[in-house]
């Protein structure tokens, strides 16, 4: 089970998606937290609170079921319809060999983490997030722009408080952005860097890095925000994609997989393929495997 | 936790609103497993079973949340509106001190029934019980007599194969019906027989009842159906209320209750009192206050 949190729009359910893809919608699912909303998007607009704030949501319910899930257990879920902002009737979840939990708040409780091989946050920069924020909720929930502002502005403070505070309690933090140094912008193809810490096992890729990727992908030893020391992945949007998928390759060999690294890996919502999003998704696939092989 | 089964019409939520209300809101709570179907009313007249049938439930999940507030879990339950025939968004239930668990099914698995202090079935027979679900029906959920009358036939297959069968596993069985012998009718207050079953601690009622209650309330050594040695309780809508009272309170007594008899207890839907109902509650309140105290 991994646990993946981050603010709306910083990517998750995409991410999610490739994950679920790559290891077969038969052995894997997706369960999001977001269903475990107390309120439906009109009794919220009149509360004080919004729905990043845990009080808005049936946390500790969303941490029984992941409990159970966890245990092999299926539940009756929840469900939060994003489309029209309404709760409806719940559905039962069946528990999987592998399920990826999904939500602003997924990271936030003791009980949840407990159950998580790994807690992955997506740390999107506020500039793109809202950018794809904007994005999903004019085209698929019925946002107009001016409303999907002020809801950026209204969920801020909770934000800060609840959502991103969560980073604390990463395995591993994925932040998309472009690196200015190099030239790139957010019309470009993005880059990554990814905080690895070592809270868990991480395959092994000073064994596979060689001098011939640095300037492609390249892993330094730093520290993170508290200054505990930390790996850091830099995956750089301009690497050839003959070298990201050897690093790819190299990860998916530390598993003992025989069988070629998974296609589906990398698939963005345009439809296109990102082979930096495919190596972020691989090395939370490698923590999912290793995590039911233990 | 006291499990409450009988078919619709029966008088389960009579008697689980009574209980509660002498045990007080704050300590005792009904759960209705009528919650756990799994189609609201339109689906389930297109589908080959009804309602009674329990693939038409979520059984498993209604076990786990029989077992969690067993436990002293809350759990996320669903909830079906009778009035409008239609399933809602879930809500909280928290664990109580006391909790009746009521419903078509509520005796049928054997995970609930491992959570029961007693399992009781209403054995209401069936003329009795089809005018009390008409009455119910037509007043306060919207179905029309012939409606009514149509649901009763296409339902019979199913109450024969899993609603009355559940009558084998109860300890105590409550049956209101006329005692033609003493002249007695539907239109007259009902009397009761109930089988007290020794696979559970039943009151000492032979220490109480005396040859000068024989005529109103009268315990009779009986096999139950399956041959099986079981007490067999007469309560007669003719026993003089100082009777009735007399044997509620040494009922009670065995408790070690130093209170009255509650005075909530044999309240009817109509909001007269029933003194026969008034003991069958108590006991049933005595086995939830002895498995408070074991």
């Amino acid at each position: 089970m991994l646990g993946l949190a981050g603010d709306s729009g910083s990517g998750k359910a995409t991410i999610a998606a490739g994950l679920v893809a790559a290891l077969g919608a038969d052995r894997a699912a997706v369960v999001s937290m977001d269903d475990y909303h107390r309120h439906d998007r009109a009794e919220q607009r009149d509360l004080p609170e919004t729905a990043l704030h845990p009080d808005a949501n049936y946390i500790e319910i969303a941490d029984q079921h992941v409990e159970l899930l966890a245990a092999g257990h299926p539940v009756l879920k929840p469900t939060y319809d994003h489309h029209t902002g309404t709760l409806g009737r719940p559905v039962v979840a069946e528990p999987r060999e592998f399920l990826v939990v999904e939500g602003l708040l997924a990271l936030c409780s003791p009980r949840a983490r407990a159950c998580y091989a790994a807690a992955v946050y997506l740390d999107t920069p506020e500039s793109l997030r809202r950018r794809w924020k904007l994005e999903r909720d004019t085209s698929e929930r019925g946002y107009r722009e001016e409303e999907d502002h002020d809801e950026l502005d209204r969920r801020e403070p909770d934000a800060e408080a609840f959502v991103r505070t969560q980073r604390a309690h990463a395995d591993i933090v994925v932040r998309f952005a472009p690196v200015p140094e190099r030239g790139e912008s957010l019309d470009h193809p993005l880059s990554a860097t990814i905080l690895l810490r070592p809270t868990i096992a991480q395959p092994n890729l000073v064994g596979i890095l060689t001098d011939e990727h640095k300037e492609a992908i390249e892993l330094t030893l730093g520290r993170d925000e508290y200054g505990k020391p930390a790996d850091i992945l830099h995956v750089y949007a301009s690497a050839p994609s003959a070298l990201a998928r050897e690093v790819a390759a190299g990860v998916w060999a530390q598993l003992g997989g025989t069988e070629a690294v998974p296609e589906s890996l990398g698939t963005l919502r345009s439809g296109s393929r990102s082979p930096t999003l495919a190596l972020v998704q691989l090395l939370l696939v490698y923590q999912l495997i290793q995590a039911a092989q233990a």
